[in-house]
């Protein structure tokens, strides 16, 4: 069974489900895959702060908690939609976790999965914009992961970088405020910033905040491919469980 | 914890799901409710073949078993988002075994709330038209439920209930089959009952079938109130877990 860690936010959880779904081959309600969704938002602290250091509590232990409850429940393929989360100071936290407490599931790892996505699609592609919150700017974790692919991670300006994650986190205008639909301020901040990476010379952008593809939709803006990693992720889990299931692309 | 029954049909788990985070009140994602949605539709038969008697097996015995699943890991409230498992052919059993199972789940009957809400919000309504798979107008679900409000059930002709059975159930342009988006062909079908319903005195309209709302997201078509028994359903679970998380109307 494929196991979703939701909550991170709830609406990217939702997201994640819907991408799962809309990927697997199925013309009745029982060929779709069995699927356990687990979004328990209020006991996991916000990942951003805790990357940033506003926050002393990380949100490993919970996470590495919800994923066990999946386990507990027949859940094989694990994914988490958030990209913060995969940062190293929590992504190797919870893979303790786990280990330490047995647990057989395999965790797909989201930015490792996009980042050979785009190598394996586009082995030409040099410099790669990178959309996120500014905690998993910080952590670098884009960067490292494209770099060991031989890609330059291009992140946007200290002012684009603040518009981004005002686009996510405002309590009024922002994403994880104003999920369905969002507003047009945020998605106005965000394809500004896809603009300003495109002209400092991003060959193609990643949306890595699972909040931004709520927002961002398009496949292609201008010459640049748009890559979502919670489809990217989608796709990696139903390909771990079953991959006579995956729709061709 | 929210329990959602989720492959019957899957895609309509996530409407319910996704209803449920657009009714809470929230602006950060730890303030939304906590939820589990288990979707795993190879193991219950289909509900419409099982109560036109087209196959032996009831769907009941899955369908009790996944909510039992659901409360082993803390779901209290629980609902399924399919009008054809709460015909008594199948609620009914359902509620006989969890019963037996010992089970102390607030099972919330999606039904009673759509027919409880038509009358507490238009106190006046005479006829009500109601659009659902021919499984579950055959157990006459609908009719008994309005009828006990006073309320006439008004039901398609025989020829437009074959139409709406095939936007759900076609497997080229069903609902079913391809979910995200609709068929233009599904939706058109529906839209076709909704006018025939209307000009034979329909006041407002139930979409009885899960997958419906999936196709037809207006509130008003001429001057009757569309009822999505999807929506209402994701209100009352929150109401009944912590009503304070409810928006307003």
């Amino acid at each position: 069974m494929i196991g979703v860690v939701g909550g991170v936010g709830p609406y990217a959880g939702l997201d994640l489900v819907a991408k799962i779904f809309d990927q697997t081959e199925a013309s009745t309600d029982q060929d779709h895959l069995p699927l356990a969704l687990l979004s328990v938002p209020a006991g996991i602290p916000d990942r951003t702060e805790f990357l940033l250091g506003y926050a002393k509590d990380s949100p490993a232990p919970a996470l590495a908690r919800v994923i066990l409850d999946l386990e507990a429940i027949g859940a094989t393929v694990v994914g988490i939609p958030c990209n913060s989360a995969h940062a190293p100071p929590i992504f190797d936290v919870i893979r303790e976790e786990l280990a330490q407490a047995g647990s057989r599931v395999k965790l797909v790892h989201m930015i490792e999965e996009a980042a050979e996505f785009v190598r394996a699609m586009h082995p030409d592609l040099r410099t790669v914009g990178v959309l996120s919150t500014t905690g998993t700017r910080q952590t670098g974790v884009y960067a490292a992961t494209l770099g060991r692919r031989g890609i330059d991670a291009l992140m946007p300006d200290r002012a684009v970088q603040e518009a981004v994650h005002g686009a996510i986190y405002d309590p009024e205008y922002g994403i994880k405020a104003q999920s369905n639909p969002v507003t047009p301020a945020a998605r106005e901040s965000l394809l500004n910033a896809l603009d300003h990476l495109r002209e400092r010379g991003a060959e193609a952008i990643i949306l890595g905040c699972t909040e931004i593809p709520l927002a961002i939709t398009e496949k292609l803006i201008g010459d640049a491919m748009i890559v979502d990693p919670t489809l990217i992720l989608a796709r990696a889990m139903i390909r771990e469980l079953d991959p006579e299931k995956l729709k061709p692309l």
